[in-house]
């Protein structure tokens, strides 16, 4: 009952995107990210406009998300676009980490300038410039500081949803934006303990949502020193391995310390009567996680999205031929329409397309292919006969379709769903374990990390093979060691990884001797 | 049953809110929105902080409203923050309309200053200014000349949820900040029919809103041409009729005939192979209706909420003595929580907090009642043994309560909501027939505006009577006569009610003698 066409022409298997993977993988990326139609770079510099299915993709995101914050006692709210300079300069190293990539707000007005276009009005300079927020805790701190009196007012636990702005002058869709959409989450606690498990909650959170929707494993773990978030004492990151074997820091999640309560005046009378300084953390994740998304599933036919992230789980396309079978296929498509939406995959009602446009049916049917729906249905004059559809699954090839009965369709559909989620995750964390390894010498590590030499493909394209992937490897502090790994091989200690049995064994060095606690995560990076 | 405490003291109620309405209406709001912790003035100049049950509030607005533009056809999707200042100047009324409170951003980092201080770095000046978004038409107009090709693309039906940033001098807050929130609708047609049909679909959809969800009823109307978008062919409003007799626009959809896609160049080839311009339109609604909402419900004791907007429905508030009936009173208090959860209140599930904090019980109470949750349940000791609760409603005094058996508030829970939401609403449809009026001479016209000379209270405070309210007046078009309605008695044609029987019969304009088709929507406003 399985169609399968081999799709291959003179040898070579055609694909949706070119390049594909293996030939160039950034411009890859960016042709996904086209042809799913998941956003574009705009006029504006370093700026993206998300487009529908991309921002749909974003809205499941944060479905997802805010239950899972509002789950943990967390409420919403929405604080200042603008930081005035003075706020951001509380923090010595917070405005150090920020100063220089930031939109500064000048003036409050145009007007006529001598050339007839219209310039800033010099009657209309601010006092004080004021800075797009590049993240909030300075300005949620004021607030904070008058919301909190007294130890009845903590735990304070807040997230906001928002936009967000750094000045990046090398800019990729989603992973790399002057403007992009976040969450950050800011808390308040009593005690240092509790600000600690706040902060390892959120991660833990993180990582849930990495893995059960994104179907993306990730490392935990704490940041060395020299790549903390500016301000806080610890951060701790997610770290996903990507299908070009880097890492991307899919989360992160910071304890504060006292820093930012000490800066922003956050203070309260405990049940001892003494005033005291808060505990504070921060957490946040970003659209960026929607680059993370692409870059661990898509493959060479465009998108692939997990079915419990997916805006749209299956669309039906009818095969409408204008004759008198036409009323008679509309009809069995929008009945099944019907009974597929009436399922319910993970307390959520069935989204389902009914695609009808008047255009080719195979150029439909790729259009979807590209855009990563979980599941395709054709229906025609004979599945109408037969009570049958005919079934497409985005995990598996994009001409491999099953005929099904519509009953045995529509009864197991949540089942398939979870198959593909699954399966997803599964790949993936094959994929990372074959590309991770413990390595214990100098000379290992950098032939792992050194991509092979140059090879001549099929096509008669140059390309390099990619550098090895994960390295486990220990590491006994130095910064020294960070910084001669960054120059040399582009590499970084990406976190250090806790719940991994096979990195909790003390060692030696390779590049000091010294003794090593426990083995870190090295990669390169996005 | 009921319970009645007269609340007077020496002769006067006591109010949660001081000053009152009567007293001092702007101060009052103030007031409302400070004690139902809905939002509070910020360090920042003009931009206002959302507090958690304020936002809680605006998720609600949100929800609503995105599925109603998702019903009809609409898609989410994200545009930058940032405008170059050469697109705002690509049509001439908008710029002119925005340039003059807008926020200019012209660098793009900060660097030591000679004071030691941070400062703009010269090096780091931007080519040409940015304006952070006052509206998005010439941003999304860029995209459209984009998306759309061919009469096949159309109509582009597109929504944005976003901030946006008008500069402002005097704010308060919710009805005039800084930055706001809002959503913007922007959409693309093939003619120019469809486009009027959309623009006024959309207003269908507000006013459905407004009088549906936030019990306000508002009049649909066209606004005259001094007071439309900057760059409008035609906007409708919706004006709602606030406690102080003042109408609130409180939403718009423009009709933009051709003006921005000839700015934009959104052109499609049309069926008949001609190239052709667009016709758009937009349309928005803003945090502002928080403050509507406010205006339009709250009264001396704090915030109502009409349960279909409410954050949450129903507060439960145990009696916990700290003797041997606390777990009763606590397992009885969470039993009903559950069985409350359990109902749903027009396809939402119930919302129920259960406030087990440890403080007095009439300031939790008060406390509610200024939030304006719908409905506050007290559980006692008694109340376990006799398997029933005390019920107070929001829409009833703060001190009045009825005693009800369990099973029967289960049961009745959601007749009981959607009898305070029609209430609500007929409240303040009454409310605003008492006050609109059909005026036909000048000198009642003037009259009717002018507040009736100050009166002494019992309290001993001046305060002067409100003006009279809508006036329904003939008026020929004259834009001389606007202008000396506001600069007289600070009055504006406030629409062109187009479903008021009333108001569609043709006279004679008061101010000029001439001829006037029908009579048009009068008022102060905010």
């Amino acid at each position: 009952m399985t169609e399968k066409a081999s799709g291959k022409q003179g040898g070579k298997v055609e694909t949706a995107i070119k390049p594909t993977r293996s030939d160039d993988y950034a411009e890859w990326y960016q042709q996904v990210v086209r042809a799913a139609d998941l956003a574009e770079s705009s006029p504006v510099r370093g700026c993206m406009v998300i487009k529908p299915w991309g921002y749909a993709l974003w809205e499941r995101f944060q479905a997802e998300l805010d239950r899972m914050f509002k789950d943990t006692g967390h409420k919403n709210a929405y604080f200042p676009l603008f930081i005035p300079k003075s706020f951001l300069e509380k923090e010595a190293e917070h405005v150090e980490g920020f100063a220089k990539e930031c939109a500064v707000v000048t003036h409050h007005r145009l007007v006529a300038g001598p050339d007839g276009g219209l310039v800033p009005d010099p009657k209309a300079k601010l006092e004080e410039p004021l800075i797009v927020r590049p993240t909030s805790e300075t300005i949620i701190g004021a607030s904070f500081a008058q919301w909190v009196q007294s130890y009845r007012d903590l735990p304070l636990l807040i997230n906001q949803w928002a936009n967000v702005v750094r000045w990046e002058m090398r800019t990729r869709l989603f992973l790399r934006t002057a403007e992009f959409l976040w969450q950050e989450g800011h808390t308040a606690h009593a005690t240092k303990e509790e600000a600690e498990e706040e902060t390892r909650r959120m991660l833990e959170v993180y990582a849930r949502f990495a893995e059960d929707f994104m179907a993306m494993p990730v490392y935990k773990g704490a940041k060395t020193p020299g790549e903390r978030f500016p301000g806080a004492v610890d951060t701790y990151s997610i770290e996903a391995m990507m299908q070009d074997r880097k890492a991307l820091q899919a989360g992160t999640s910071h304890f504060l310390g006292q820093n930012f309560s000490k800066a922003s005046g956050i203070k309260f009378h405990s049940k001892e009567e003494k005033e005291e300084f808060a505990w504070t953390t921060s957490w946040g994740v970003s659209t960026r996680l929607v680059g993370a998304l692409v870059m661990s599933h898509a493959d060479d036919n465009g998108m692939v999205i997990p079915p419990r992230l997916a805006p749209a789980h299956v669309v039906i396309m009818p095969i409408l031929r204008g004759d008198d079978t036409t009323e008679k296929v509309r009809a069995f498509a929008r009945s099944l329409r019907d009974e597929l939406k009436a399922q319910r995959f993970h307390d959520r009602p069935l989204d389902v397309e009914l695609d009808e446009r008047d255009i080719r049916g195979g150029d439909k049917a790729w259009e979807w292919v590209k855009k990563g729906i979980p599941l395709r249905i054709e229906v025609g004059p004979r599945d109408v006969e037969s009570g049958s559809v005919m079934l497409a699954r985005r995990d598996r090839g994009p001409r491999e379709k099953t005929a099904i009965p519509k009953n045995e369709l529509v009864a197991t559909v949540t089942s398939i769903l979870d198959d593909m989620q699954k399966g997803l995750f599964e790949r993936a964390l094959a994929f990372r374990k074959e590309h991770t390894q413990a390595i214990d010498t100098r000379a290992e590590l950098d032939a792992f990390f050194t991509p092979k030499s140059s090879t001549t493909t099929s096509s008669g394209d140059e390309r390099a093979e990619a550098h090895g992937g994960f390295a486990l490897t220990h590491w006994a502090g130095d910064a020294a060691v960070e910084a001669d790994l960054k120059d040399r091989l582009k590499v970084t200690v990406r976190n250090i990884p806790e719940d991994l049995p096979e990195a909790l064994v003390p060692g030696t060095c390779p590049f000091t001797g010294k003794p090593s606690p426990r083995r870190v995560l090295l990669s390169k990076s996005y």
